[in-house]
Parts: C-alpha cells; sequence; structure tokens
C-alpha cells in the first residue's frame, strides 16, 4: 500500500458536525492540539488550541481544566463587502472539502461559495510544527471567478471556548500579540505574523479587548489568488518548567521551511510506524489515523508529561490524564517510542508527591493516584462528576475516591516499560519509589473480616470500590482491582529484586533502605491470603461479589429503561446499577491482562457471558473485549472490536453525554487499543522475561481471514525489529 | 382531670382529610384495626379493617402486605330515593360530626343532611371488642324531621382497599357471609348480623361477586330513629396459628352486652394506665391518645406476635414490624402490660429462623433480623424501597441489607424486659437463642485494615452500613450501629451468666453448650478492640467515618433543592446524602440509650450540634431528641419534642409521600416514644440491677415549667407501683 492513501477526507458542508469534526480533523504537536474547525469559527463552535499540561481553576464552583490558547488561526472572509463565513454563508456553498493529511501532518479546507457574480474559494492549509513545538502555520488563499475588492480579517481570537471558564481574567492585547492571564498567573500568549500576497491595498491593525485582528484588503483579479500565511507561536508561563527547551517566538521562520520540515519529519516518522495491513485497506487507514493521532499528543518537548484522556482536543474530562495512558497508549510508545514512554512514566514520578498526598486524605497509606490527574498529580476528579439531568443536581460519584486500580495501572506501566524496553533506569529515578508506595496503598486496602461467614476462610479483601466497569459503584471485592492489587505486591518484589542487583554491582545508584526488606517479607506473607475471585460453574468469574444476583437483562432492555438520552448509566439511580448490564470491559480486562493464568475455556466462556451484557459505553472496551478474542482464536469476532476502537473518531461519536456532561473529544486510548489489538492480538507478539532473566520474542498470530499480511517495525530492549506476518508465516528481522 | 375528657373530635366535614381522620380515629383491639372512615366509603377512601400478622403477596412484581378483610361496616342510606352519602352529597351536609372516644373505645358520626324536605341525620358507634378479638360491633341509627321512605344498603365489602394487592383473586359469597381467597391459600371471613330497628317495609339480600348486601327498608316517621345494629366478625384461615384461642363468630352475642362489655373493660384499663398530667391538658390529652393507641394494636390475642410500625392502620409499610417495637414501643408494655410486652418478643423468637436465613443470604454468620418483618421473621422489605419521582424507576436501597443495627434492637429489647420485669423466663424460651445469635452476628460483620493507616491502631470497624439516619447510605462506623454491637456483646455475657447461674439452681432448665463458653471468651477479648467513636473538640461524636467533611448547610437549604416534593431525601442521589443534614436522631439515640456513659456538656454539644441539622423526617426522631433533652436538664426544650410525638396522629400530617411511596397511617413508635419521654425524661425514672444483682428505682425529675404534677402507675419486676411526682416532690408508693 502506498502512503499517499493516508488522508481523511469529508466533502460537503454539514453545520451540525462541527464538534465531532473538529475532534477528527485534530492536528498537534504534542505541546498544543488544534481542533479541526473553520478558521472563522467563533468559541461557539468549538475551536481550541489546546495546551498540553497547563491547567487552571476559573472559580470555585467549577472545574479545573486544561487551557486553550488565543487562537492564531482566526481569519474571516469579505468579498465586496459581504461576509462569506461558515455557518451563515451556508445556503451559499457549493463546494465544500476537509482534509487531513496524515502522511504530512496537514491540515487542507477548500471551501467555494456562490455569490451573486460568481464563484470565490477559499483553500487553508495549517500544521502544528513536529519540530518547532510552539509554532503554528496557515496559509490561507482566495481565488474568485470574478474581479472584487476583498478584505481578511485575520487574527487572534482571544475569546476562546471554554467548558469550566472563563480562565483569562485579564488580556494584555498589543500588535500581533496577546496575553491571556488567569488569577492563578499562570499565562500564555499568542503571537503571530501575517505575510500577505496577492493585491494588497491597505493593512491595517485593530486590537480589541481580548484579541488583535490584522485587516488586510485586496484588490482581486479573476482567478489571481490572494492572502496570507501565518506563523504563530504559543507561549505558556509554565514552558520552562514542562519543556526540554525554551519556546521562542521566532518570526524569521518561513512558512515554505516550516512546511519543507514538517513533511519531513512525518515522512521519516512513517517508515518506521506505519502499519501495513493488507487487504484491509479501511482497517490499515483507521490504525494508522491512531497512529498518527497519539503521535500528535505525544509529549516529545517535555521531560514529563502525559496525554489526556482526550488527548489535545479540548477540555472535556478536564484535560486530566486518567489511567488510559499507562493501560492503553504506553504500548504503542514503548515499541516505537520509548523516549515518550519514559516521559509519560516520568510523569507519575512528578505526580508520586499528589497521589501520597490523596491517600492521607483518604485514610491510606502509600500512593493513592489521582483518577483524573492534573500536574504533580493533583486530583482533578471532583466527588460530584455527574449532573442529575431531571434535577440539575450534582451527583455524589465515587471515582476519585473508591477507583482505587488507578494505582495500579500506574505500576503496570512501569512493568511494561521496565520489561519490554530493558531500560531500569526509571526505577532509579523514582520509578522504585512510585511502585512501593503503590504496593503500600494496596496493603493499606486490605481489610479482613475477624469471624467470616462460618465455613469460608478469612480471606484478605478490598472492600467498597469502583472497577473498571463504573456504573457499579461501590462493590466489593471487584475481580480485576484484586488482581491488580496481587500483581502490584508480585512486581513491587520483582522490581525490589531488580534494584538490589543492581544496586550491589552499583552501589552508588540508590539508597536501599532497610524498610524494603521487611516490605518484601511482608509481601509474600500476604500474597497467599488474597481472596480468590468467584467462578461460577461455567468458569464465569464474577465481576464482584453479588454481580451475579443482580438482574439479568439484555443492554438494550436497559437502554429503554432510559427517560433521558442524557442520563447517566450508573451510579445508584443508573438504570445499569441494578442490572448485570456494565460500562466496559472488567472481567475481561483482567483476563486480557493475565491471559497466561487461564485456559483459552475459561477465557472464552468469560467473553460469552460478559459481552452481551456490556454496553461499551467506554472507548476503552472493546479494544480489551477484541484482545481477548484473538487470545481465544477468534480473530473474526475481534475485528469488529478492532475496527470499532482504531475509527472511535472517524465515524460520527453516538454518545455526547453523560450524566449532563460533554464527555466529546478524541480517544487516544482506543487508539492505543487498537495498536494494542494489532500488535498483541493479530500478530500475536509476546515478549516474555521471565526465563532466568532472559527474554524472548515469540509470535501467536490471529489474523482475520480477510486480511493477507501485517508489517509493522517495533523496538525491543533497544533493538530495532521489523515484522512481517502472514497467515502462513512469521518474519522478524532485527533491522 | 377527669376521664370523661378523653375524647378526640373533629367538626365539619373535609373531603380531603379522608386518609388522615380515617387514621386519627382508629379503633382496633390488637387482632385487628378499623380506620375511622365514613360507613359509605368505598376502597378509593381508604376504608380498612386491617389483620394483624397475616401477610400476602398479590404478585411478583409486587410488595408482600398485611390484609384488609372484606368491611363489615359499609352501609349506604338512601332517603326517598336520593343516596345521603359522603362525600357525594359534602353540599347537603350541615352538621358533621367525628369523634373517638378514648374512655370508651368507640368511634361515633354524626352527620346531618340537609334535603329539599328537611333534615336527615346519620349516627353511627363502633368497636372493634377488646374482649372478644374477632369482634366489631356497630349501631346505625337516623332520623329524619319529615316522614320519609327510606332505604340502608348495609353490607359487607369484598372490594376492600389494597396498596399491593388486589390480594384476594377468589371470593366465597353466601347471605352475610364474605370469604376473600389469596393465591397463597390464606383466606380471610367476614360475616355479620344485621338488627334493624323502625319501621322496617321490607328487608332483602344481594350477594355480588364480592360482596353481599342486605337492602333494608323503612317507613321512616318524623323524628323517630331507624336503623340496624350489627355484629360482625372478622376470621382467617390462620387465626388457629396465631391466636391463643380459637376466634368464632357467635351471633348470639348482642350490640349492647357487647358495647358494656366494652365500657367495663376501657374502665379497668384507664384505671391503672390512665397518666395525668396536671396543669397541661393538651399534653394530657395527647398522651393519653398514645396510650389508647398503643393499646388497640397490643397483640393481647396472640402468643407471638409484634406491632407493625404503622400499627393496623393499613398496609403502609407493608404492614411489617420494625425496630421500632422494641426501641420505642416496648417500654409501655413493659411497664404496664409484662404479658404483652413478652408477646412481642416471643414474636422475635419465632423470627430467628428468617434472621438466621437473612444473615447466611446476605454472608454473615447469626441472626441479621428483617428490617421490614413479616410472619417467621421473613424479610419483607424490598432491595427497590423508594421510587425515583422523575423516572418511575425503583431505586436499589440498603434498608434490608444495611441496616444491620435492627439486630442489636431486638437484644436490647429483651435487655430491657428482663431487667424490668425480672421475669428471665424468655432467655430459657428462645430469648437466649436470640441474643447469642445476634452476638454471632454482629462478630460476623467486624473487620479489621491488616495495614492501617500510618499511626492509626488497628481497630474492628464495621464497615458500610445504614444508621438509624437513613439518608445517608452506606457509610462506615456509624456510631450508633457500633455502640449498639457493643452493647449486644456486653448484653451476651449478661444473659449467658444469668443463664448460667439459673441452669446451676436448676439444671434441667436448658442445655448450656459448651461453645458458649467459647463464645465468652471472644466476646471478652473482643469489646476492647473495637473501634471509638470520632469526637471532634467540642465533644461532639461524628456520626460516621467523614460525616464532618460533608456540606454543613440548613435543613431548609436542603429542602429548597427539591425539584418535587415527593422525593426522596436520601439515597446518593438524595438532596441530603451529600450535606450533614440526617433524617432522624442517630447520635443522639444513642446518648439517649447509653447515657450514664456520657457527661452531659458532651450530651448536650451533641445535641445543640444535631439538632439543627435534623429533618425530623421520621416520626421516631423527636422522643429521642426530647429525652436526651430532658436527661441535660432542658425540660422545657424537650417539650415541643414530646408534643410532636405525642400529637403525631392527631395533628394533620405534614410528608405523606417519601420517593413515590405513600407513607401514611399512625405511628406507633412516635406514642410509644412520647411514654418513654413522660416516663424516662420528664419523670425521670431509673431502675438500675446493676448493683450485686440488686435493683433499684429512682427518679432525676424535669418536669417542664408550667406542669403541676404527673401521676401515674407502672409495673417493675412484678411489683405495681403508683408515681407522683411534682417540682417539689417524688412519691412512689407500691399498690
Amino acid at each position: 500500500m502506498s502512503m499517499k492513501k493516508l488522508v481523511i477526507t469529508e466533502m460537503n458542508y454539514n453545520k451540525e458536525a462541527y464538534a465531532h469534526f473538529g475532534t477528527k480533523f485534530l492536528i498537534g504537536n504534542g505541546y498544543m492540539g488544534v481542533r479541526g474547525t473553520m478558521e472563522e469559527y467563533g468559541a461557539e463552535y468549538m475551536p481550541a488550541v489546546n495546551i498540553a499540561g497547563v491547567y487552571n481553576l476559573a472559580s470555585p464552583e467549577k472545574w479545573r481544566e486544561s487551557l486553550n490558547a488565543p487562537n492564531p488561526f482566526f481569519a474571516k472572509l469579505f468579498v465586496d463587502g459581504e461576509e462569506l463565513s461558515l455557518p451563515n454563508s451556508a445556503d451559499k456553498v457549493v463546494f465544500h472539502e476537509h482534509k487531513l493529511c496524515l502522511t504530512c501532518g496537514i491540515h487542507f479546507r477548500k471551501t467555494t461559495f456562490k455569490t451573486a457574480k460568481g464563484n470565490v474559494t477559499i483553500e487553508t492549509q495549517r500544521f502544528a510544527s513536529m519540530t518547532n513545538f510552539n509554532t503554528l502555520a496557515i496559509k490561507y488563499s482566495v481565488v474568485s471567478d470574478y474581479d472584487c475588492l476583498s478584505k481578511i480579517v485575520s487574527g487572534i481570537d482571544g475569546v476562546v471556548w471554554d467548558i469550566n471558564g472563563p480562565h483569562f481574567t485579564s488580556f494584555n492585547v498589543t500588535d500581533n500579540v496577546v496575553t491571556g492571564i488567569c488569577d492563578s498567573g499562570v499565562s500564555v500568549t499568542t503571537s503571530a505574523k501575517d505575510i500577505p500576497f496577492g493585491d494588497v491595498t491597505n493593512s491595517k491593525i485593530e486590537n480589541g479587548e481580548k484579541s488583535t485582528m490584522n485587516e488586510l484588503s485586496f484588490s482581486a483579479k479573476k482567478g489571481v489568488e490572494f492572502g496570507f500565511s501565518k506563523i504563530a507561536f504559543v507561549q505558556t508561563s509554565l514552558d520552562d518548567k514542562i519543556s526540554k527547551e525554551p519556546r521562542k517566538a521566532n518570526f524569521l521562520l518561513k512558512y515554505d521551511d516550516l512546511r519543507n520540515e514538517q513533511k519531513q519529519y512525518w515522512e521519516e516518522f512513517w517508515k518506521n510506524s506505519f502499519v501495513s495491513i493488507e487487504g484491509d485497506e479501511k482497517a490499515e487507514i483507521a490504525l494508522n489515523y491512531s497512529i498518527y493521532s497519539l503521535q500528535i499528543v505525544a509529549p516529545r518537548h517535555a521531560n514529563a508529561l502525559s496525554i489526556p484522556a482526550r488527548g489535545l482536543s479540548g477540555q472535556v474530562y478536564k484535560g486530566a490524564v486518567f489511567w488510559d495512558t499507562e493501560m492503553f497508549m504506553l504500548d504503542y510508545f514503548i515499541l516505537n517510542d520509548p523516549k515518550t514512554a519514559k516521559t509519560l512514566l516520568k510523569y507519575r514520578v512528578d505526580g508520586l508527591k499528589g497521589a501520597l498526598e490523596k491517600a492521607d486524605r483518604e485514610g491510606y497509606n502509600g500512593a493513592f493516584y489521582a483518577w483524573e490527574s492534573h500536574e504533580d498529580g493533583i486530583e482533578a476528579c471532583s466527588k460530584f462528576n455527574v449532573t442529575d439531568v431531571f434535577t440539575g443536581r450534582a451527583v455524589r460519584t465515587y471515582f476519585d475516591d473508591k477507583q482505587v486500580h488507578i494505582s495500579s495501572a500506574i505500576a503496570y506501566g512501569m512493568k511494561k516499560y521496565v520489561s519490554m524496553t530493558g531500560d531500569y533506569s526509571i526505577l532509579f529515578e523514582g520509578g522504585l519509589d512510585v511502585v512501593v508506595e503503590c504496593a503500600n496503598f494496596y496493603l493499606s486496602l486490605l481489610t479482613s473480616r475477624i469471624f467470616p461467614k462460618a465455613g469460608s476462610p478469612r480471606k484478605l479483601e478490598i472492600l467498597d470500590v469502583v472497577g473498571p466497569d463504573e456504573y457499579h459503584e461501590r462493590v466489593s471485592n471487584n475481580a480485576y482491582t484484586n488482581r491488580m492489587a496481587k500483581f502490584v505486591f508480585e512486581f513491587t518484589l520483582e522490581a525490589l529484586n531488580i534494584a538490589k542487583k543492581a544496586i550491589k554491582k552499583n552501589p552508588s545508584l540508590y539508597p536501599f533502605p532497610e524498610s524494603l526488606n521487611a516490605l518484601k517479607a511482608g509481601l509474600k506473607k500476604i500474597i497467599p491470603d488474597m481472596i480468590d475471585p468467584k467462578v461460577n460453574k461455567d468458569g464465569v468469574i464474577e465481576q464482584f461479589d453479588g454481580y451475579f444476583d443482580l438482574e439479568d437483562v439484555s443492554v438494550d432492555e436497559v437502554r429503554s429503561r432510559l427517560k433521558d438520552p442524557r442520563e447517566y448509566w450508573g451510579g445508584s439511580n443508573g438504570v445499569a446499577y441494578p442490572t448485570q448490564v456494565i460500562k466496559q470491559a472488567d472481567v475481561v480486562t483482567m483476563l486480557a491482562i493475565f491471559k497466561d493464568e487461564f485456559e483459552k475455556e475459561t477465557m472464552q466462556a468469560n467473553l460469552d457471558y460478559y459481552e452481551p451484557r456490556t454496553e461499551h459505553g467506554s472507548s476503552l472496551s472493546a479494544c480489551m473485549y477484541g484482545l481477548l478474542q484473538c487470545f481465544c482464536d477468534v480473530p473474526d469476532c475481534a475485528y469488529p472490536m478492532f475496527l470499532k476502537s482504531a475509527e472511535v473518531d472517524i465515524v460520527a461519536p453516538k454518545k455526547l453525554w453523560a450524566g449532563g456532561i460533554y464527555i466529546g473529544g478524541s480517544h487516544p486510548a482506543s487508539w492505543g487499543g487498537a495498536y494494542q489489538m494489532l500488535v498483541y492480538g493479530f500478530a500475536g507478539l509476546k515478549h516474555n522475561t521471565k526465563t532466568k532473566g532472559k527474554s524472548s520474542i515469540s509470535f501467536d498470530p490471529h489474523l482475520p481471514k480477510h486480511w493477507k499480511r501485517v508489517s509493522f517495525n517495533m523496538t525491543i530492549e533497544g533493538k530495532k525489529y521489523s515484522v512481517k506476518i502472514t497467515h502462513d508465516k512469521v518474519e522478524l528481522n532485527q533491522i
């Protein structure tokens, strides 16, 4: 397959789709994401230059969230005094095309308006520079098929779209520079330089309270392009803290040069990271779209930063970092860009302080990571995270204080990074502390009944949690949570052994406190006493104590009970709560992670049981089902799950609301999940480090019938491999 | 004060008040209660002959509830062909009086209709015989001030008011006898005999599908009374099981004889149980109304039966028995009618089987008594006990499976009975098993964290419960529940000692199993390890873990957040849930029970803190606040609480709905609470059995300022005393 096919296109203008297209046509460079909205859109159509890792709280009754920078891509066209813009002039549109070139990382737009005198066409191309992290660029061209007098208002729009804003309480506006300043002192500056082309008759700058606008007047001849190119720079007061190198505005940069750099970057990138799926162009495009999408949110500019659950597509979910990163996205980076993988994990090292504080606040020891993490591990999750659609009241939810499996995801991320990269350095850069404190956290969660029910052994239990299926709050002995807690104990022992060996070789590396020996002894004693999950006669693992006793009805039946489509399904008033219907993979995720501990029959029995009971109300769900289906050797069942994950942001979204809260935006975990399905599921990659420290790479492929060949590169333990898999053959070559 | 004042009267007809008056003018005899509705009312105006202890489930999607018998008091008047009935002829009413004579236990009604020709007056008197438990009697007289032709349709109406019915799926109707038969096989038969008086011109019986009606025609002369008297009998297929003696229909009984017996019974009764409050007629009437009300629901006919939370006023709360009996009503019976007190407790002995089964079902040992108990301790409480008013959906509630303090109430009832009556026999008639199994239950609830938070000792906790304040579901270490669990352990030790001593004297009494010695040792070890309640700097005890962190707003503010007055305040979507506003006394109940363990300052600090945060949304609340206010020596603050409790069913109800469920009906716990306030609070009775087995009676009176003298009789340890208390003097005389 040739690379030129990696283009996402939408024809025709659809006013209603602005939110979806803003996400689907996202560009970005890790420092920021820019939504694929039209240049002329104001805040009501959700344009955003969403900045990574910079947060603010606008007022106490609102939620802390990431910031959107003043928008330097704003531009509006007037021809012979008539405004030609969307959506106002939608009735004049005779051609419209929206394009995202994944091959070159550029967003294209072309719109032709039919006026009384003839046709006027706007063409734009724009990108977020992958090589200059604070830099955006746009070229805006107009051509008319008749002579006219035109004006383009091009500028920096400081009236940004905010969900829990407005954040900027004061502005500093000078020619071509807008600085928005928050009460917290955090500020964001956008500066830009327009270089007009064509027959410019006048140019003046109008500075408003929040915006600066360049009014460019043209005397346009039929068929002769006019317009401008613009280089823009976004800087924040936290750049020095977050970024590896200071971000400066460099107005010497030229649009064409930047564009060439951009094309080169992506060319190099795809050489390494393109995944070829011969026999399935649709799947190939979707998966590479996922890869593109992960890459444009990768925090390559930072030492320690992670990826929000909605990427850089806006402020949905507060721009916060969830378990999504470690559980779903991390593998892509480990196998393609280990440096960024380490950056993601170092974010958690920096977040340890917040996690220790949260544990203390909630009455536990160790590290209780934020369910919705902001900088320094601050918990951004409200205890009232859902709005009741009938009363408008905030409802007490338990995402932050009961979804205790979050800390296990961090440890699991460490484990994956260390074993697959072979790079233990993270452990000595704070990672070991993270792992140990996660273990301490789960130890402090363990409870035991003094006089258990007659006939039952006295076991260690974890009560009153929320598992991955968030619809059932406050459950006990969630199988996933319990197994992950045990994993943390196991990996802590492993990490302590690794550390001890390394310290033996190099005593200056790290001080190994004696208390850790006590911890080791304690963990060894504890692990066998942990309660086992309950299993029914068919081998189905009960998701939590009492789950099998809940009403057993179909997802459709539960859906039919909704009185308002925006209702939250979970929580004790939700339609799913009293039933066995779950939001997303829970037991299935556990089985996918610990697949080597279960028979195929058990995994299949659990798939058969849980799949029809799963709403897949989270984009994290399909890929886990798909992975397990691959492990059960039914890749054709897995295939729709794969497409669902990879295409999540390509197809129109089904569910934009949960309990009154807008949840649109992009789905990095789903992209990462699709990638995992490809590599671990269909290709069947196994990386085993267990045998006497020696690692091995093997494949147990399960290709869908209609796939001919899957090819990709990957890096394991510092070595780069090319992989080619057909139905008959596996080729693994170091390159 | 003379006894003739003990009359409750309502003048004027108020159509809307039918539900309230049905409750307020209740008559009954323990076997059944008859609502104070008009004779001509059909099911829509909630007449009921509500039977004690007989339950049925109409269909799986409904709730099990008590049964209403076919109504033998039905009668309707026609004068010259014109129906004169309420509410249809309300516009013709020129006089209306509704009266309940507490002194004689008779309900009176008088209504004068103005017709085109003149006035027609109906007068009725009716009662439930206190001496013939299955017997009802009515006298129905009419007099007109002009000559007329009249017809009275008098019969047995089988179309009964049901909440979760209809229960009777088939009927057997013969002349003057209606039997309603449930699918379960349970049947209820009402038979009746009309004896007309006046100039009867015709009499014929019409039997319908569910009813039998006697059409009595009269040629009435101006000023000459006509009508009928009727003796009716109610029998159920469970009479032999429940009642001490078989219930027969005895048509030889005459109305006047029965009425004389009734008057004699009540005369005797008041001689013993009247409480005089000199200086406060209102309080005196209200308290004696409470005493009357308790007496008409006392199961004197049964060996082992208890009183439903809504008495015998209908099927509200399923006709089920709650903790109300042991915590609120029992003391009245202990001090006035110890035999009935024992009957109430024997109900719990019979219910042990159900309690053991419930504990097993819910994963515990021992006896987990039903939150809403039906016969044999069957749990009648639904796990979906509240309806969301916005969606119409049943909401998962935790009354049955988390309100674990219920079992402690049973043990507490045993303790009160044994110590105040001095009668240990209940222990050897199953009571000791009850107490021991309650202890086993609480033992199995105890959990411990293996690695508690750094700096905290490892303590035994009770997690995830619902305390008396039901608005906050699923809380941990509810101070009341924990203290009551400890009480159960303490009383179990005491009861075992009592039993051991008694067995030593009389080895044939009871086999004392060796395992109980182990239990004793275990309890002694456990008690000191139980977690102490958290106390703030002012001595305020935290209701449960995290209570002080909840939003601290006023009851009015919380009420103002309701979007629908029928909303349930509790549960995680309720307005009270995220706040410190509580439904009813919780910590305060604990302090009132264990008052000797606390300083007066502590009790006052807790009153000051909790009272403004209490909605008093339960009729169980005011009396506990009032009691504690007496113990804090502020009886004038307690006085409004006393009136609120004693007058609960006299004044118009404020709240008839909770989460879409009708909760009207009478309030026996509130009557009993008012009685407790009088005896323990204002009179300050203390009965102490602790000193070397020797008991003592003392008084620490706290009379409200305007009270002159309180006088009452009581029976303690088999001895009857008269008590007279003024502000200066206490007189206690054995009589």
